[in-house]
């Protein structure tokens, strides 16, 4: 399953944060390209597929697409806000949802009615409404800047756009800056903001993610990895375009496009921070990754209770692990560094072939080893510190961290914590997200440990953040005695701000405090020494790039990295060749009841036993298709060329999990659910006439 | 802790057997090398420090020295037969004479009498009685064979050779066909083999593991990782030359020597193997290894059995993961593929200048490449398979194995499987070695689950495996049904032999039996295509350096690879530089307590809480010299120039974790127990009187 882009409460989200976002600009090969809606490829379409979008074919699809914050994509699929994602980006809601006596997320989760639908703690949909180019504004009030003084520059930049463009109303609206091209241009994004997103159906997760772990990343595949959410507004339903729902799904080698938002790729990366990754960032990753892999797996073998708790994180470390084993045996076996290190020393060539071009863009590649090696010193401590301010110690440490902040003017602080952006951690630290104490402990525990190894007993950080204590007992005395997994007390504390901070005897709180300070530290060093330099160069190469593309006549094939925004990709249903076996573009739901074992996780539920006779077992289940999508996408729509949905993104194959690095038309291809199969799951097995019928009338 | 060179139950010993073992041959820095006793570098210790071992003196350490079959080094220290080694040597002695009311790894073991000494089940212990130069033969029973021809050759020698020095009389004899210098010399070692092995004193883990994994490979360190045995034979202690145990301990830069038995470094290693290491074999085992040191560290926390089950395997795993990464890090960060890849250059370059040096050694180095490439091929399939045939399953495969092997006359067997090697195999089976249901259950569904993702769920291996089971209902069910666990049943159907197996219903041997075919098929590949091939390639680039070291005349200079056989070390006590700091040669009694802070692992046992007064505490505890030492050392004495025990081997520094694959003198550091703390401990914490005379005068 496509790794989600997620910040949420995921305890693998530390790792998007390890590596400095490093965002290239990407002259492109037919179908590779992850597109933003106002520089869409028309030219190149027209010429392979002659095809050519209208403003409204694209404003169409602009508005049905949406977003979840928590790092999936979605679309709106009927005119009464019912939305289409992805299984596995519904996880987090249906194991809130769950008590003891229900286990929506096993078992699924079916409705009837409006009244019946229940909204999903803590979850946010946005749908994109404008795109601003502020390349200019940006540029003026960074010109000349460097380090600090760069970061601070861009703080009040990005402070003052996007409080504008609220407007006052961060209830219902969301702008991000987007930096586009490596900072060689910057975009202000309009979203229209929904926080209250209720659950409509979900099927078991033994269809959802039929195959499990084993299957996962690999095709063919057999997968129904959908949930139907509604959006609401004012306790009724919204009212927004919407994609026609296809019964038919695709054909073969039919165009295809993809509306999402894929979460970040690094496809300019310069060769130095490529053999970073390589060499330092994956290798410790997975080793932590496999760790935490481990414990979850013994710790959800211990009892039913404990299988539902760790389930999801387990989900999300097997599916990291996947994926960053996947890219590393990728930057392992291909010689995409030495062909980079190659790439790089042509362009400072060419840039320093002209005496104009060398005082333009200088010698960013040389800035990017300096950078890296500071990364390289500080990566141990940082990544040993992200990991044990987790869970409710990460909770804390943003109430800790949020009231310093705060105390600051708007312009000075650090990102994340804008005035506009403020809205945001509120909803997060009210949200009834379930907290089980013995995971939480647990996982703390092993964080602890994990931070003591990988810096030694004797390290000062360790001492600072064990005093006198073990792990274990530090992680079993903090779980039990703090009172923030209590989101009434979390808010208080936040509203409270930095006096009640100061005056919290929570062990929690007095724990981030003690650490807040080394936590600074490392985050001014990282931001004011390697992020701020790194992006600066970046941009320099990027714009060099630009600049060479543009003498060479080849501007309109660069896209923008990804960047958790809205882009469209196109491409073709098409399988692909794998050790001289032809892997097919389709399966059905004949390849599906063959490849049910009966055990787990290749048993499928009761219910499509049941069904098997009511199937046309010809029926498309899954397809795969050219379109170049990475974690983030899942959920995405596959549209048709009339704009109709033909499909669902919920993962990519083995070799697509280098896309984050580049893109191969050969092997790298993105998986659905197709939208026949979809239909007749609602139909024959869950008997759900009245949603069906709401996806083919489009309308309740 | 340095890990042992193991093969007994341990699960983490397929590790051991992933990568070919490729012996070089290695010039020399001072300091530098692992010597046999038949070829010691008297003209360089002479030179360096005036010293040179007489005949007496050499015959005296052999014949004082150890070595146990599980993987560790050790020492007589008296005349009844009193041997010193580690306390990690003597964990699963501990563990299985440990029940319900007594937790010796804990608490420590303690005698009054030597109708306490208790036997360790399974224990053997070898001394080494004779070594001789076999190189002739070997070289004139397989000169101008390769592959298949080779091995056949090869196994008809050892069997030959072995069964001639056993001379009929396996229970009290071991004779071992030891390859030095790849090939290029050959050796017959035989060793007086002593079954009846008695745990007379062990400490508290608490002391001789103080500060745990956090302190694992890590010094400063203040560990009496100690443990006393006794060898008995026909129910009585044996007598045999022994040190003299120094109770003072060795001075700062006093010459220092060890006799031990490291197990394997691969320090002439081409470069293809090197990458190969760094690429594949390093990255996937810091993986497996990861995931199981998760599993063991969660199921060691639900519960006071669970944790005293898990933690010898667990304390393996992370021994042998420190390890790994280690070296790992070591490969990564130096520049010694590149380097080794010049030397493998110029070494082909002198054979290639020569026809007549063309003729003898060929291209090697071609043939490497070879090798190496099936075994990339292989390797997943290898170690997969080799991770699921562990524990019970282990002993189901020796016994299916083992009965197929005794079809075939001795000298086409496989290697282990000669009658000589018969004896050892079932003294394994009949070991009353503790099994545990549930942990083993746990681990076989890991392995199986893991044997899945790496090959993926539609692979003819994994289908041939599970069949319609899943990992976790296949381990469940072999776990639950089969009578292995009974030490009585392994025997019966060893000796059944072909006949028992066939008939046998027990789910473990069906298993095995089913399997047996693939894992035949994938040992002859390895052995005919991988082992065999790099083993005559290795031998012909041994001896091209040798003939390129003599030409040059350093020929005294050159040391064979580890091969856990018996060497002698020289070095001094002399502590390092580490990141600009100063780490001494010695801690002490005080240091102990100031390390102390109360919490696992850094909280010392009562006893020693309660001896502080009784200790002088300026008193040696451990201390690093200059040894070059690898995993296998563990137990050695540490000897001065008068032959005299002053020191116990237990651990290499980190840097010393490289020590497999080069030593380097500014920073490898082995770490030792001081006799003079032994001594302390024995007389003034544990009022162990009795010992300590034993000690000082030398017999009981």
């Amino acid at each position: 399953m496509k790794r989600t882009f997620g910040k949420g409460h995921a305890r693998t989200a530390f790792l998007a944060l390890v590596s400095t976002a490093l965002i290239g600009a990407n002259s492109v090969r037919a179908e590779e390209g992850m597109w933003p809606f106002d520089h869409l490829p028309v030219a190149a379409m027209q010429t392979a597929y002659h095809f050519t979008p209208t403003p409204e074919w694209i404003r169409h699809v602009i508005q049905s697409s949406a977003r979840l914050a928590e790092g999936c994509s979605a679309s709106f699929v009927s005119a009464d806000g019912l939305v289409m994602t992805n299984h596995h980006c519904a996880n987090s809601c249906l194991a809130a949802l769950s008590d003891k006596t229900h286990d929506y997320f096993r078992d699924g989760f079916y409705t009837r009615s409006l009244a019946e639908e229940r909204q999903c703690p803590g979850m946010e949909l946005d749908r994109l409404d404008s795109i601003s180019d502020v390349s200019a504004q940006v540029e003026a009030e960074t010109r000349g800047r460097s380090g600090n003084a760069y970061s601070t520059a861009m703080q009040a930049i990005e402070s003052r756009l996007t409080k504008d463009c609220l407007q006052g109303d961060a209830a219902h609206w969301r702008c991000d800056m987007v930096s586009l091209y490596h900072g060689g241009q910057t975009a202000l994004y309009r979203y229209r903001r929904y926080q209250d997103v209720r659950i409509v159906m979900a099927p078991e997760q033994g269809i959802a993610f039929f195959g499990g772990d084993p299957d996962n990343f690999s095709y063919p595949r057999y997968d129904i990895d959908l949930s139907m959410l509604r959006v609401y507004e004012n306790g009724k339903p919204v009212h927004t375009p919407y994609l026609q729902f296809d019964i038919n799904g695709p054909s073969e080698h039919e165009l295809v496009f993809t509306s999402g938002n894929p979460g970040r790729t690094e496809r300019g990366l310069p060769a130095a921070a490529l053999a970073f990754q390589r060499d330092v960032i994956n290798p410790t990753v997975i080793a932590l990754l496999s760790v935490r892999e481990g414990m979850l797996w013994q710790y959800a073998r211990e009892s039913a209770e404990h299988e539902k708790q760790a389930e999801d994180e387990l989900f999300s470390v097997q599916n990291s692990l996947k994926s960053y084993s996947g890219t590393q045996t990728a930057l392992r076996t291909s010689d995409i560094v030495e062909r980079r290190a190659k790439e790089d020393a042509a362009l400072q060539a060419w840039i320093d072939a002209d005496p104009a071009r060398r005082q333009e863009f200088g010698t960013p590649f040389a800035t990017v080893d300096k950078a890296i090696a500071t990364q390289r010193r500080l990566f141990t401590q940082n990544i040993a510190l992200r990991m044990a301010l987790d869970g409710l110690a990460g909770e804390a440490m943003t109430l800790v961290n949020g009231a310093a902040e705060r105390l600051k003017p708007d312009a000075r602080r650090n990102a994340g914590y804008h005035d506009a952006q403020l809205g945001e951690i509120e909803t997060e630290l009210g949200a009834k997200t379930p907290v089980y104490p013995e995971l939480e402990t647990t996982s703390l525990a092993l964080s602890l440990t994990t931070l003591r190894q990988l810096l030694g007993t004797d390290d000062p950080l360790v001492q600072m953040t064990l005093g006198h204590d073990n792990p274990d007992t530090l992680a079993a005395r903090l779980v039990r005695e703090t009172k923030l997994a209590d989101p009434a007390v979390r808010l208080a504390l936040w509203k409270g701000g930095q006096d009640a901070i100061n005056a919290s005897s929570d062990p929690m709180i007095v724990f981030a405090r003690r650490l807040h300070p080394l936590l600074v530290i490392l985050r001014d060093r990282m931001r004011d020494e390697v992020s701020a330099p790194l992006h600066q160069a970046e941009g320099a190469i990027a714009r060099a790039r630009f600049a060479q593309a543009k003498a060479e006549g080849r501007l309109d094939a660069l896209y923008p990295d990804a960047t958790f925004s809205p882009r469209l990709s196109y491409g073709t249903v098409r399988g692909w060749t794998q050790n001289g076996a032809n892997i097919p573009a389709f399966t059905d739901f004949a390849g599906m009841y063959h490849h049910a074992t009966g055990s787990a996780p290749f048993n499928l539920p009761q219910r499509w036993l049941d069904a098997k006779s009511k199937l046309g077992l010809s029926t498309h289940l899954d397809f795969v298709s050219t379109n170049d999508i990475v974690g983030g996408n899942s959920g995405s729509p596959v549209l048709n060329r009339e704009g109709h949905a033909v499909g669902l993104i919920f993962d990519g194959n083995l070799p697509s999990l280098a896309g984050d690095l580049y893109y191969d038309i050969t092997s790298n291809r993105a998986v659905s659910t197709d939208t026949s199969a979809i239909i007749a799951a609602l139909r024959h097995v869950y008997d759900e006439q009245t949603l069906a019928d709401e996806l083919t009338r489009g309308h309740r």
